[in-house]
């Protein structure tokens, strides 16, 4: 929308902190623009989101993730107005290609998100979907940051929980929400790319349709074989919501809140932000990764290391530990 | 099956090279040993596949992938005695978890191939999904290269073409088969993730069902749109079939074989088989930086990195650029 934002990436120094400044300040528009340039993640966007860092750390973020279908859009929705109910400024960053940001959601998501549009105390961003793997995470944090730094809290990541990626995405937030809903088939076949074991809270929603409570004793049995260790004090409550009425959204925000006050009470915030900030590095690593091997048919070493493999002289494990060492090392040429 | 193969990982080099002279001299237990071992990707493991990489490079690879659904299991089935009609040694790696091979397919399938299991020119291996990114494709390559190197010829890979790591498989073969049928939504949407790009036979399997004639339409267009031009002499065709009942088996592998022919007349075959390797060498760095990233927290230098990113003293993006240079260098730890 902003992309007056993107024709001039080259401006000053000077006038990259002014945008900042405005962003945060509130003005809307520069703060579209600010997204945008992030966003864009080219050597300008890259300098704003490094001046941008050092003022985040205030927001609480909340992923929201689950299966298409699950009604992660509308419930998103219903969470910005309860949020707002309680004085809060709201930040959405909507991954999901199938979200209602995107295009993707049905009317009534639709109109409902529109109520917000008007509001200056919640910013929605949806992400078109990146090339590379990790990429997606990379920029979703990145976005996430801008926000924060602006004042937002909490911050909704809205994400497809269903390849690695969005697991990734899911590693970015305080509390990971994992919706499932009846009727969309095993429930242990949905989960088990990795979604449950990063659950702070679980989400049956669309609770009012049959096959709901046998879905509650799936996830309660399957919480309790994953139960993990590190997370001594805290077990994944499940929230039963009906996010087109609004039933169990207030119960859902109270268990957030709750697993927000059991971080800070338990210490474990420190440690929950630095794998935050792991996560996020890693992302950030697999993306320059994926970059190098993108393209790596213009480097003269890898072709001819590859023409080796490709004749026999040379197998695949020893080309990879040769080569290993250069992706690392070529990253600043 | 062979879980006696891998009781014994540290047995003498001499017995290695014994496995591997009986595994490729057609004994079946051997074979089925030497590939538990390599899929069992340790020391020993890895020793084994050396010796047999370059004893490999003669088989054709053709890669079968498409949604869940689309029949894969029993057009491979179609394809195993259509080949063995031809005279011809098939080997077969399913990847795909809803496979007959680990399980999850109707009986028919699974009847079809119980066909071959008492055949010794057809050998078919499933693979359990690995758990980092990429290390599925890299598994699959080595298994791949085992039947090679045992001469059968050819060697159907089959995949789940819905998320990255099968687009890699896909590109770990000479003639990439793509699969898509009518009634499972929009073809453009289950295309998207790049399977278009890497398909040199398009399938349109159970051709006699209601929407067949678009979908052909369908993906005829978006053929067109997406030609590359370093395939210039290869429009990919595309083939109806209906495995349940053997219709356009025929008109299948027939261009399947033109494909390989045209590979070999205009000299494409090893710019092909390059990237091929390219592609395998690929996959294996991703899977050892997937591996260094998922553990971490043991690296004081990482530890150190991470809590000056929490503390919003260092950014993501610096963090990443110091870590990644460390992926590789200490990769022989």
């Amino acid at each position: 929308m902003q992309t007056d934002g993107r024709s001039d990436p080259r401006q000053p120094s000077g006038d990259r902190s002014e945008l900042i400044d405005r962003a945060i300040g509130g003005q809307r528009r520069a703060l579209a623009r600010l997204i945008s340039r992030v966003e864009a993640n080219d050597a300008a966007g890259r300098e704003l989101a490094e001046l941008v860092y050092p003022r985040t750390g205030r927001a609480h973020r909340i992923g929201v993730t689950g299966p298409p279908g699950a009604g992660k859009s509308t419930l998103i929705a219903r969470l910005i107005a309860a949020y707002r109910e309680l004085g809060r400024r709201v930040g959405v960053v909507a991954v999901d290609p199938s979200s209602p940001m995107t295009g993707g959601a049905t009317l009534g998501d639709r109109i409902r998100l529109m109520e917000f549009h008007a509001d200056p105390d919640v910013f929605v961003r949806s992400m078109a979907s990146r090339g590379h793997r990790g990429g997606l995470a990379a920029t979703t944090a990145s976005v996430a940051h801008v926000l924060d730094a602006a004042g937002f809290d909490p911050i909704l990541v809205e994400t497809l929980g269903v390849g690695q990626d969005e697991v990734d995405v899911g590693r970015l937030a305080h509390t990971v929400v994992v919706l499932q809903v009846p009727g969309l088939g095993d429930a242990v076949q949905t989960l088990k790319a990795g979604l449950l074991e990063i659950a702070d809270v679980l989400v049956v929603n669309k609770a009012d349709q049959p096959g709901a409570d046998r879905l509650v004793r799936d996830l309660a049995s399957m919480r309790s074989l994953s139960q993990d260790e590190s997370d001594a004090g805290w077990r994944p409550p499940i929230v039963r919501t009906t996010a087109a009425t609004g039933d169990g959204i207030g119960d859902l925000i109270r268990r957030i809140e709750e697993h927000r006050a059991h971080l800070a009470a338990s210490g474990q915030l420190t440690e929950r932000e630095r794998a935050m900030a792991a996560a996020e590095v890693a992302n950030l690593i697999r993306t320059e990764v994926e970059a190098r091997l993108a393209g790596p048919t213009a480097d003269a070493t890898w072709t001819a290391v590859v023409a080796e493999v490709a004749g026999r002289t040379r197998s695949p494990a020893s080309a990879a530990e040769l080569l290993l060492a250069t992706v690392g090392s070529t990253l600043n040429e």
